[in-house]
């Protein structure tokens, strides 16, 4: 059983900066989730420098406690977890680097855990929907962003951070049908960029259209939207507003606030969540470690989702167990 | 026709850095918009550096795409546009300088195109404003700022970024009956500070009114006032709370978030705009290039105004074909 | 009578940086209220810095003008005040530096003025706390923070910024039946948490209750449970979004605006406000000075709110006196 | 008899931030040394921002003592000073600004104290010497710059921060004779411009020369060109190589290092010093404080200065005074 | 005839940043040489960013005037130059970035321009080296550099920042025996690393052999070993200790200072030098803007360089025309 | 047998940042020297946050690599160390921390382990000291600052960053008559701060006297006088001049470079040495990693002394049992 170390008998600034104070252990072994990091850069098109992303988070998730009052659990109660370190990327190949990534994962599925990614720039999240696809076929997405990343290419590349979701139907990772894209916004190429989403299959709510459906109807259209298929979490930080998360390579403004942005993975509890990513965090933007709280957040948020859905299941299994007593 | 470089061909990180990638050039001819820069900072009561300005926003720039899915349109569809580069500000010599804008803009104004002007300081507004009412007569101003400048003088100088509204209105730039000042907020000298921006006879919403008249009754208050007359726009990056801002001079808290400012500047839509300035974006202190961000968006706003007003033009001239091919 | 120097005479950007231009005079006669730093680091567990923060603020707070449009009231037409300069804190050693401030505080106090002052980390509050209790006798608080400082010790640590209130209730030095915290949000190590700021006999709001009861009610149970006590306010900036307030040792994610935070402050006009501390300001992360702005505004309104208090005062001195007069 | 705060006593980081912590009053009596900030940079032709060092040198300085182991003085056993505070500059407004400092320096000249003035811009030396050569007549120059300063306009303007010593020439404010300038480097308009330096009077030793000459010569040289005139001291912090000195606004690299920087100053010592001054620092490129740290420690060696000269008079008049008595 | 805006006509902060405020065309007519930007950084091992250097060298840059007093000359007396721009370099392909490198390096070389080209990450000069070796055969090279940057591969990939120089040796496109590498320095893999640099055919000097063999001797090995072949010079900027140079991916403590820096490019006059590349600069870690000053000034003495080289040609033919007009 | 991870196979950014990416083990055994963590700054007199200095250098020292050219050794051919975490500091109380301290280097020390300690306010060194003292009977010293840290108190208090040596004389921790001090400069409060070190019984060469004796001297007279005593080096950041670590609490100008810095730990080679530590980095005034840069140097240079020890040793071993084979 693997917990975070205990803040009010350790001081949070001593040792190693692991998430959230998790020990540093690659096993796969006794633990619900792990937290890895996936410090890739090179698909970037705008700022470089999100390598750098895993380690920073890491530094600011010292802070973090276990119990979560918003959704009323502490998480080590249900769950084991540990920092899992990084995957080894090979930076400037990306192919190599889905591979690396693929052999990692691949360990960590066979045990049915649950992982937390922290990239990296979001071409990654190919990588994480290759090796979630051959364990669990196509999982439904769920993805919150200020782009869709259903671009064909730049500059005639076709793996980069603006593409992965294209790349990813085009493979058949995606159970497209129960997939959803939240929070699309700012200047595009043209109306055929967001029209494309949709003609890949993608449910697309953009950020003008959350505005007026309002929180709980968005929240609705993903619960009916995913249903109870397998379901991949992809969350880029340029989701939220430029004010709560400067430290990004293409911040777009008109975002929501980073309350909303934690209430939108708050809201995910039910489906049927079997990993995640949170991804192109920019440290050497993130003036004030603004990003760096919202990032840390968002994984916590995403750990706690880990949690009650392990309480969900050992409650059913008692309820089922009484049952079968009664009976 | 002259439109930005496309960044899915060259990555946007190349080359100089102009105001969206568009194309440097000195010109009148072939274009609809013109992108200025007017790099003064001598007037500002506070901090320095906003000279630093307009080329800390073109470097944001470079992220911003031709479709604006706000307004749904492309603006490169209707508008041929350039960045003119910056006027040759002279430092310390605020007259000089007001003459060496009037030489610039009056050749952009005979040829009846529509400068947008970033700033610099708000003392730099004075200057636009005579070419303005050189070219149209006195102007509509619908301003959005923290402040109203009105103030009289700053240790016996007339001539700073507090005062150029005054001014204006002395120098009968102004048609002040139907100018408009929206935003004012934080501590004054007294309550005779916002009565004097009333008895110069504009319309003031402080933010106070603001909140509680809500956007939709503010827009309809500047659609009212302004009318059908030309309007110029003059926007301080200031009027965003400093959260969305924290660039700036004299930042004031309480203020808009960037999603709202950007909406005031989207609600503009269909009055006779003439012309345009953001001013008072300060480098030096934009931590996480925020400010850029929206300062760039602002700006971005303001160019589709022009392509929508183009749009609606070439609409109406069609109509008007066909009602007058129908007769 | 003393007050904030003109910046319409003298550049704002001219001279020793004391609060507001106020006069750095260490002074208790012809004053109504003083403003006091308190520059003191060592209890923090998490960052340090926080001794830098009266300076920082001063820096910033050149910019205040003594009349607030929001309360409308000049606050030098009703009030004298100084920057009393900070008190000689002992670095490491927490109970010298109680002794310090209480020698000061006292003081002020026998004065009967109203002190504001700048911290510091939080536990320089129950310093505060002593000198009040002693002057006043136990003391309501208002109190608003992310966490409620309520634990017992950190690694067997008493005086720590997370335990002056429960250290405070253990002296005796509050009326916590007519005290109350608000705000309170973000990881805990256990639900006990909030529990025990309960048990210890404080009304606690928080944040998810502040966001579903609203603005109004709140502010009606603050005073409903302050009555008509002597209320000592302790802010602690980490009340505020990270956006809004990055500058700080321990900040949480998903707290109000500082537009927001300003008007709890407004909110408190009519109890019987005796005193007030904020805290928790460190200027090695307020990237763009953002933190230095919402510091400066919430220690403003504070001095507005004196001012209200004293303006009602004469008021009703003066309703008295003709009362007394026409019988 | 005024001196700094004791540290060991008070904490450094304890109450205002004046130039070592020396009080903050505005006083001609009882003191030999004034310290006066002059935060003026609208003549500052590349970046502003020169109005906040003043007080970010103040900021750096309380951590000087008063013993100088490298001239072997306590300062405050022969002098008292003080920290005046700023003049009231104007910013826009130079020559206003100029009759400010004029007025200002006459009340300190006329007591015969010697004022130590931290800009501001390089522009504000022409007012220092107009008041030094209203009190002394035409002083000698020792002016250390990588810069001559020696320009006759920019852009048509008479008055910047590149021209003072040419203006002073052309005033007779300077003894050019005795005048002597150090340090000279980088990239020129031409030949001339060095040249120009050299017809206007001035012995120029550039940088070039400086790394031939070796430290011992170029002190002798100054002693030589001065003699015993008036001295006036102008100390240009980019004197320094930018690794040494980054806060600034036209860097030039290939400058000596602060060690070196500080030697020149104290090889001064003999001279018939009448005054000093430092400017150019610009904060907001001062990344880690290094210039602060730099600028406060130039300063401290011209108190010191002031004091070694103190002390010779003082001993030249107990010798003077004992031959008497012997005779 | 190309050459820089004039900064005392027109300020300096004036206009679009290409370095030195030369004009922006992309010619191959009417010029001597090129300043071309290749912001690549694919292939670096440590931090990433270098992709923003061209730009941030660029902006530094416009504080360069045309006369250089070290090597007494002003350059555009000799020589026509204009900012040529970015290559557009493919992130995340380095091969298709070598082939864009080649493609223009290609019609640059046609007309036997001398171009400098600005990094990005060392992995650029690979493809330089390939349009100089096609152009002029095998150059000798002269390499300025805390790295020897001639490791094989990391984790197998052979197109890395730290591999150039062994591929450009086994391509064949270096004059070997002709060819130095100066200032390695720091911790390695083992004592065969610089003995591979050695195997390979390099002449090396160590950071610790030019310590003591001195300045002097350093150049005139350099001098014999280029002997009269064509030369390519390949400056990174770590070569620079931190102190003068902190904006670099892999700085190593222990190097030249930035006048150090200049003189061994200026030493190299007289060789005859084909081309240029200053490498490495990282913007994001570039505090103060210490090392844009640095390699602007690298790179101006590049300039010079190719000025002095000019003017000696020029003197050769007019002294063998008056040898040839007397014969 | 414990060494780095090699940066050639797996990216230096991935993983735990480790000291040089040693292995994060709490281990004594399998071990020739230790890193640990002393992550305290309750008793800095000026700025605090030293607490964040052992993960900030950890961060930077991913580029370390194993072989030390200057001299000439690869350190894990002869040692097997790990990064032994940080010590579990009580931040405000410096009793307990000693005692923490004490307790796990009696751990350390008792296996004969070399530990290198990353401070930390220079508080720690005592704690050091106690258990080396221990250990080995009293230790000479070898003491490179800006300060000699023999205060005997501030404000009263005894233990504070600039009291550790005068205390570990009175409590005999010292060998002092082999003890020396190196590199005090800077601002004193009179000329007996320099002799009461000398009254303790320490040898001091000031930066003065370095500067006159140069290095060959300064290291003949630290070797002279720590003979075959069992040496303790404690190594200051702020000996260095700011330029080279701006990231400290209390810069003094005029100081070493950090090639000079490093030439001090590299000669101290054949010295008894037993234990180290690098104190008062400070990492928000970090600009640009200039100061990891440096004190990440300096613990490889005395990890490099440890390898150069164990060489010897074995050297000695081999001729020894060579020797009496031959017998």
């Amino acid at each position: 059983m693997y917990k975070p170390k205990d803040s009010s008998k350790s001081p949070r600034f001593c040792g190693m900066r692991t998430f959230m104070r998790l020990e540093s252990v690659k096993t796969t072994d006794n633990v619900d989730f792990v937290i890895v990091g996936v410090p890739f850069d090179t698909a970037a098109s705008n700022r470089t420098g999100q390598r750098y992303a895993p380690q920073h988070i890491r530094d600011f998730s010292v802070l973090l406690r276990p119990y979560n009052p918003e959704q009323e659990i502490n998480i080590f109660e249900y769950c084991s977890g540990v920092d899992y370190g990084d995957i080894d990327v090979i930076p400037g190949n990306i192919h190599k680097t889905y591979q690396n990534i693929a052999d990692e994962l691949d360990k960590i599925l066979q045990k049915s855990l649950t992982p937390i990614m922290m990239g990296g720039d979001h071409s990654i999240t190919l990588g994480h929907l290759r090796a979630f696809a051959k364990k669990y076929g196509p999982v439904a997405l769920v993805h919150f962003d200020s782009h869709g990343d259903t671009w064909d290419n730049y500059y005639g590349e076709k793996y980069m951070h603006g593409t992965p979701f294209r790349r990813a139907v085009e493979e058949g990772l995606l159970d497209v049908d129960h997939s959803i894209q939240i929070g699309m916004r700012g200047p595009l190429y043209g109306p055929e960029d967001i029209q494309e989403q949709r003609d890949l299959g993608f449910k697309v709510i953009t950020m003008k259209e959350v505005r007026k459906l309002g929180y709980e109807n968005v929240m609705k259209q993903i619960h009916e939207r995913a249903g109870d298929k397998p379901v991949f979490v992809s969350y880029d930080i340029d989701f939220l507003d430029p004010a709560y998360a400067p430290g990004t390579g293409t911040p777009e403004v008109g975002g929501p606030t980073s309350y909303e942005g934690l209430e939108y993975v708050r809201g995910l509890d039910g489906l049927n969540l079997v990993g995640f990513d949170l991804v192109e965090v920019l440290p050497s933007y993130d003036s004030g470690d603004i990003t760096a709280a919202a990032a840390s957040s968002i994984i916590y948020e995403m750990m706690t989702l880990i949690a009650l859905k392990k309480r969900r299941n050992q409650e059913n299994t008692i309820r089922a167990n009484e049952k079968f007593a009664k009976q």
